[in-house]
């Protein structure tokens, strides 16, 4: 039996805190992003405008900026990594969505579909080194290493998960290993540059990276048990998109190792039947062998780590809102 | 009239020269280049092994491992900033393939036919973040000024090309925009950083990013006359490829501003009509109207710059080589 959670301070945990404390942080990431994101060739700030005013959680640069306030940060660096960490991840979803071949993005047409497959491609590459100009201009090597090494680790874990698809014998370690990657590392490079940026010590920037990385993970747990189980039209994207797409997530390989059904799953991922009727016993299965609720716990141990991390920081209402956070990766709707 | 050019100093200007000056160094850079595509994601190697292999002329490392050594530079830092760039090159190669719907690279299927679009994409991208990562380890930051700058402007000059694509009213200046951007700019980010890396003075810095600018605009306008000129065995590539993707190339826009046969470049262009009888007929009207020789006289013009660029420098068989290599970009045959 794994231990509850101990509930967050206000019932349901949500980003609100963090956003409303960071809010004049957040405006100032914005206008970063849009003086950063111009050029003369009017289809990239189309586009990369586009993706942005989407909206989405900007969590990632919260966590920048976060971490750097919470160790005691004054300068106005964390904006411009922030804006930079904001870029490196709105280019993955553009090439994402290529990959993915996605039609929709935050409830609204991708832009891929919009504009074209093509054009997305060569704005994502825009995004990734106009990103690294913006490191460059900071003129941390410490910060350019940390990034670097995420990018790079990232791209790895996104063609670790594209050879991964389909493949049953996928196990929770070589998961964990690829979310680790494509997701969590660049989580956790947010939280260990706001560290660096605020010159913290060596032990608070370690905290703070696995802050990062944890709450990484529990996010994507998360989102892999959404895909199934979430609303519709509160996700923004279809239900099942993984599914479609061949990715076998944490909640199918405990379905499978659970043995239910295992011919239904051979014939969704190896036949490659993945039709409405299909989806929807693939939910049926993932519902009542209790593979999302497995996934869900091993999520909240994640979320303890999380907090754990956070243990070493001095009582503060941004230290409270972190926690909440933390609490809203396994909580949330979308 | 447009003067010629001396010939160069044996009768038919070749890379040779270069290659075999500089053969022990190129051994290095592909010594290093196999080390540090390595990954755990065994496709990751497999089909940056696969490009590589390839071949190609290497142009971009000869260029800065040259420049270093004409600038006197003893050290190695050279051979990995010129991996890292071919790095960068061959990161814009698998996506451009993807862009074009390329069939062949270098004679040999390309990687997006042979794995599939999305690989390529994700491959490309971890290339990309390698490339970075191999700069910030070189530690310089007015390499990675260098670096940054020329991949984002590259990014610029592809979406530019992307969205000029079948449009007849494209002009010489803006195409010289554009290919100056997508390639002029990585050749003199690779010259530049040759001359950087040995400390060269001011004058000799500029002087050798002029070189790689004017060189690289000459090799793209002779890349654009051989897509409609070149045997087709040779090339490694079908010929008429610009054609067929819509490319407004600068012999194109010679021939469509002498009125050459208009309504059918607007056929073919506007009205998308590009089969092989429409090829046949473009390569006539390129050849009959001089647009194809036109073009090649600007770029022996940008030749000339080129050559001039090396003035600055004493006489040595390495300098003897890039001028080869000068009149080579607009004598060669592929």
């Amino acid at each position: 039996m794994i231990p509850s959670i101990k509930p967050s301070p206000i019932n349901v945990p949500s980003l609100d805190s963090l956003t409303s404390l960071l809010k004049p942080q957040l405006k100032e990431i914005d206008v970063c992003i849009l003086n950063k994101m111009q050029s003369p060739v009017d289809l990239i700030p189309q586009i990369a405008g586009y993706l942005i005013s989407l909206g989405g959680k900007r969590l990632r640069p919260l966590l920048t900026v976060a971490s750097a306030e919470l160790c005691g940060y004054k300068g106005d660096r964390h904006i411009h990594l922030a804006a930079c960490i904001e870029f490196i991840h709105t280019a993955t979803l553009l090439h994402d969505d290529v990959v993915d071949e996605s039609m929709l993005r935050r409830g609204m047409t991708s832009a891929n579909v919009l504009w074209n497959n093509k054009a997305s491609i060569l704005v994502g590459d825009f995004l990734f080194s106009r990103a690294f100009e913006l490191m460059v201009a900071d003129g941390s090597l410490k910060v350019l290493k940390i990034l670097s090494e995420a990018t790079s680790t990232l791209a790895e874990g996104e063609v670790l998960q594209l050879t991964s698809s389909y493949d049953l014998e996928l196990n929770q370690e070589t998961y964990l290993k690829i979310i680790a990657a494509k997701t969590a590392r660049l989580f956790s490079a947010a939280t260990e540059v706001g560290a660096v940026v605020a010159e913290a010590d060596e032990a608070k920037c370690r905290a703070l990276a696995y802050f990062g990385h944890t709450l990484g993970i529990a996010f994507q747990l998360m989102d892999d048990i959404l895909d199934y189980a979430a609303d519709q039209e509160k996700l923004g994207k279809a239900i099942g998109d993984d599914f479609r797409e061949g990715k076998v997530t944490l909640p199918v390989i405990f379905a499978y190792e659970k043995g239910a059904d295992r011919a239904f799953w051979r014939e969704a991922f190896e036949g490659r039947i993945q039709d409405d009727a299909a989806l929807a016993h693939a939910i049926h299965l993932l519902k009542g062998s209790g593979a999302l609720l497995k996934t869900k716990h091993i999520a909240q141990d994640f979320v303890r780590e999380a907090l754990y991390c956070l243990d070493t920081f001095p009582n503060s209402s941004l230290k409270a809102a972190l926690q909440e956070l933390a609490h809203f990766s396994t909580h949330r709707e979308v």
